[in-house]
């Protein structure tokens, strides 16, 4: 699986249309680059169905939401839908203010998502309403260990049921999963919560790998994780020779995801089925 | 002083809600980070209330305003005062432009803040309504140096006894007062100013300590300067031994901020009392 | 005349104002650090005159344009206009949307541009209203080559001759035209497309060197070329000596800039005239 979906992005060179945060899109733009495919970042209300009818993928991140980027982001997102085109949602800090759950909520609502990711407590908002969400990380009350995960397993399947979308929730262990079907990934290091947007870029790694691969977007899914998670492995291992602090930290997760190749990929994946 | 500002930022891990520029807001929330404590970006008016309210601190940054953000800013400076959480300005570019001045003086009308850092030709305006100010740089005119040091010590005293805010004014020497005491902080290189938001970064990281340490917000200010300061100069060294330039510098700087700790910080502040 | 651009700029050190997009704002603004000159980045109406009369130079990049900043950028253009600053426009993606397209041609009518920069396909675009434009990206079918080389130069002196811009066109070769004159630059590496907001870096240090070089235009426009290609050149080889990726290179671009001089450039510098 993991072969199909590097080389369909190496070779689709999907344009993915991103609606994003200002704070990581710099690192987003950089890292789709990095797998082979395109970034347009587009997101006022006059042009998003026009950017997004040339694009493969449609990525929405509410990060730094305000009103005018939320009508943008149902717009692009329903143009998306009717096109086929995959659209992902980042519910960056979902739980964390009344105006982004709201709009959290709406987009689920009105927009059919091909895959949602984010941490356990954003998922959990948007899932139940409810949340231990504290700013855009996840709650230490919410976090998924060897105890509670086949219960999040579960809990996971079930939320794509409801939405249709593949749910992707990230932290120490990640789960991906469809209706009835799950993988667990055991790929990445605690130090990537130390830089800003490891979450972003995934998510922005995740739609690029599914708009190469729409008919495998589950596996396209897990392929991502494992390969983000495997470049702050990779990353750590030269920090530590080098001596780096976390920016250089960051400037080594994108380099090895420039550096990501299918030996690489299927030697580190850490990918379970459950 | 410092040791009980250091640990209490990396006990406390207090989340800082930004409302900062475009331009700098990546390295700010990476240094935030590096600090041990989180950042989180939000800067819709629905939605800035309730942010700020799960927050330790607030930074206000004029550097990329426009009329919907000032907004934004008034209504969580004003919540965060109404919870006594402590709220910090940058006043980037105060004198430039009559908006931009009208902002400053209308935020600092409006709200209480805990502290003001920006360089002299920006509190010069904003304590004096005229300034040399030229783009977002210090004049030339308006230089802090080993002349008129007790001067511009009197002049933020007294502009801190004006205001009830700590005032931190940085360049070559930096100032830190309160309305009676006031530190000299002789930390720092030249060449942080050819990478852009050194100054942006050190409002975020002293928004960090003083959310850590609202009951000693002049010491908390004037360790967070010798903080920045001193990753500027251990960055520095390890940019010559590299024969790096200037983005490299940036990263490095980030880097130190991540390995600040007692003993570094202890070994290479240069903070005198005045 | 590499000698006479560098030194003018080291020496004026000119303010560059930019209304540029979100997502390589802050490469855009170290680079023009790295140069010796400074950025101001501000995009509200209610400023956009005062600072662009504080500055040396204009740039208008069109990245992430939205209705708000679109009106700056007119009243931006008119004021520099009114002043006889350089107004350097970045028409990103045109082609790739009708808003786009629109807010590219409405500038180019209201504005009187210095210089004009961009893909093969962003300027076909907008010389002509047509183009293969897919993204930000210039299309293959766009590629300028061996081949159609001295054709595209004369297009290019044709398109100076009806805007009185000059016009830079840039790829595997880059041309920089006036009515009459052309240089032909043959500096840069593919993998700088690899790295996001390459071609909006160089226009902001095109627009720093024209800002300080006014009566030399299309030289300054050829040297800025020349530069920011060769500082891909040079990162490139060590970037390779250090077995690096694509963010390593993002640094190391800027990085040689910063180091950039007369010697390097003109050592370095491929420029042929047509």
């Amino acid at each position: 699986m993991i072969k199909k979906v590097l080389e369909n992005t190496k070779e689709k060179k999907p344009i993915v249309h991103c609606i994003t945060n200002y704070v990581t899109v710099n690192d987003c733009a950089n890292i789709l680059l990095a797998t082979g495919s395109s970034p347009i970042m587009a997101d006022d209300a006059l042009e998003v169905e026009d950017i997004t009818s040339i694009c493969s993928a449609l990525l929405i991140n509410i990060g730094t939401l305000n009103e005018r980027t939320v009508e943008s982001m149902i717009l692009a997102g329903k143009k998306s839908n009717m096109l086929g085109h995959p659209v992902i949602l980042d519910p960056v800090g979902a739980g964390a203010s009344e105006f982004r759950n709201k709009t959290a909520l709406r987009l689920i609502n009105e927009i059919n998502f091909s895959a949602i990711r984010g941490n356990i407590s954003e998922i959990n908002f948007i899932a139940k309403g409810i949340s231990n969400t504290k700013g855009v990380d996840a709650d230490i009350l919410d976090a998924v260990n060897e105890q509670n995960l086949e219960a999040t397993v579960e809990f996971a399947k079930k939320f794509s049921t409801k939405t249709g979308a593949i749910i992707a929730i990230t932290g120490e262990k990640d789960i991906v999963a469809s209706q009835d079907k799950a993988f667990v990934i055991s790929n990445g290091k605690s130090l990537m919560a130390k830089v800003t947007g490891t979450g972003c870029m995934l998510s922005a790694v995740m739609a690029a790998y599914i708009g190469a691969n729409k008919k495998t977007i589950l596996e396209a899914a897990a392929v991502s994780v494992a390969a983000m998670g495997l470049c702050g492995e990779l990353a750590f291992k030269k920090l530590e020779e080098i001596d780096g602090g976390t920016s250089t930290y960051r400037m080594l997760i994108i380099d090895f995801m420039s550096k990501m190749n299918l030996e690489l990929l299927e030697g580190g994946a850490k990918i379970e089925t459950r």
